[in-house]
């Protein structure tokens, strides 16, 4: 998969979809200033986004056959070691398949494998609007 | 205060750092394709993001005068109803703060003054690297 | 209102609950060893079974009568200070009422009235079993 | 190891240790009223006070040499399905040791081995009071 739509924030922070399975997805983006926050590390809000996407997208693909949109609902990251360069990778297991929610754990490491980041992230399962599967 | 710089993640955003004050701190963005997912809402990464630059500039300006830094730590970000376009405004009130971590909570309000998302940071205050004041 | 059931966990911690109104909800335990860890402070169990217990008791109060129930989904407590003894008083505020899901945040304080730990806790609201109400 | 001292909570709910490894830690609980809400199933609370109890007990017992303790900070637990009977199983691995912080992750199971709840516990590491370690 190509780099997210240049408009979007995806695009605008350089968010890279590698892999959105049912069960496991991973991304990842490139340290450049735009993911930093002031004192040259990776802004906490970059981690917690990347991982919102990873679990939109993937879960959106797996409900959408159904009549089914995927919304995030709560994300819950917990920053554990400062990146300053490099790649930053994600990779997303689900943990949940619910009627009307699935929830993801994402973690990050840094180009050397260490753990760096992990976010918890709840999408609730909704039918789209307009659709005929859902109350 | 002015926009953030341009070329970190506040400024790529288009985040606005309103105030910074020892209790309360306060910021926007206006809502552009930038902080957009791909279904057109605001992304949830931006929500996050956005309190994570709130809790960390009003911690770090009251705690550098005794020579520590502040770190985020953790960010629990619920999101309530989707914002599509006008203005995303936070305000963080901080509940807790201890010799080694602050807490703040930030609620976010569209232009209706609708609650829309609410976040829970936790900041790590650490003595800054080279400082005489800590162990 | 009186002390819960003797023989649930409400009971078997002595949780008094106070007030379910549907924006407001307020209960209290005395710290007495049932609730302590070993190290003689009060359990962060406890705080986060009061809250689920406070969340639970109040949205289930104001959607039962239109065919629903209410499911704890997540319950975030952060722990700002020990607590040894007298009471555990903890008031909860309803931030959002959605058709899935209501969210609440919950303060606890001691008899000094200092914060000592808060909780967000979401509740999910589906239709009761057997009920016509819901898909 | 034996259940847990009858007096404080964990022993009130019935809370058994099984193993408390730097990198693993391990427990249950039967599903007996003492743990259930009032509808039946197992208290929200229950799983998040064994996680935190879990986490506790594995971080204390790894820097208590170095003159330390353990001090939770924050715990997050997630509830994907209920549990009415059986017993409940805990297992919890530490995602992270830093010098101030270690993070566990603890999932929850029923008989059949399904999954029920997750919890991320953050663990607060501190000189012990008195202690000559720390600042």
């Amino acid at each position: 998969m190509a780099e997210r739509s240049a408009a979007t924030l995806d695009g605008t922070l350089g968010f890279e979809l590698i892999e959105a399975g049912e069960e496991l997805a991973r991304g990842r983006f490139a340290v450049t200033d735009r993911v930093r926050q002031p004192m040259g590390i990776v802004h906490g809000g970059a981690y917690a986004a990347m991982a919102e996407t990873l679990a939109s997208a993937a879960t959106y693909m797996h409900v959408a056959g159904d009549g089914n949109i995927a919304v995030g609902q709560s994300n819950h990251t917990s920053f554990l070691r400062p990146i300053t360069g490099g790649t930053v990778h994600a990779e997303g297991r689900r943990r949940h398949r619910g009627r009307t929610s699935w929830v993801w754990e994402v973690d990050f490491t840094d180009d050397d494998g260490r753990l760096c980041a992990v976010t918890r992230v709840t999408m609730a399962v909704r039918p789209a609007p307009g659709s005929n599967s859902g109350s």
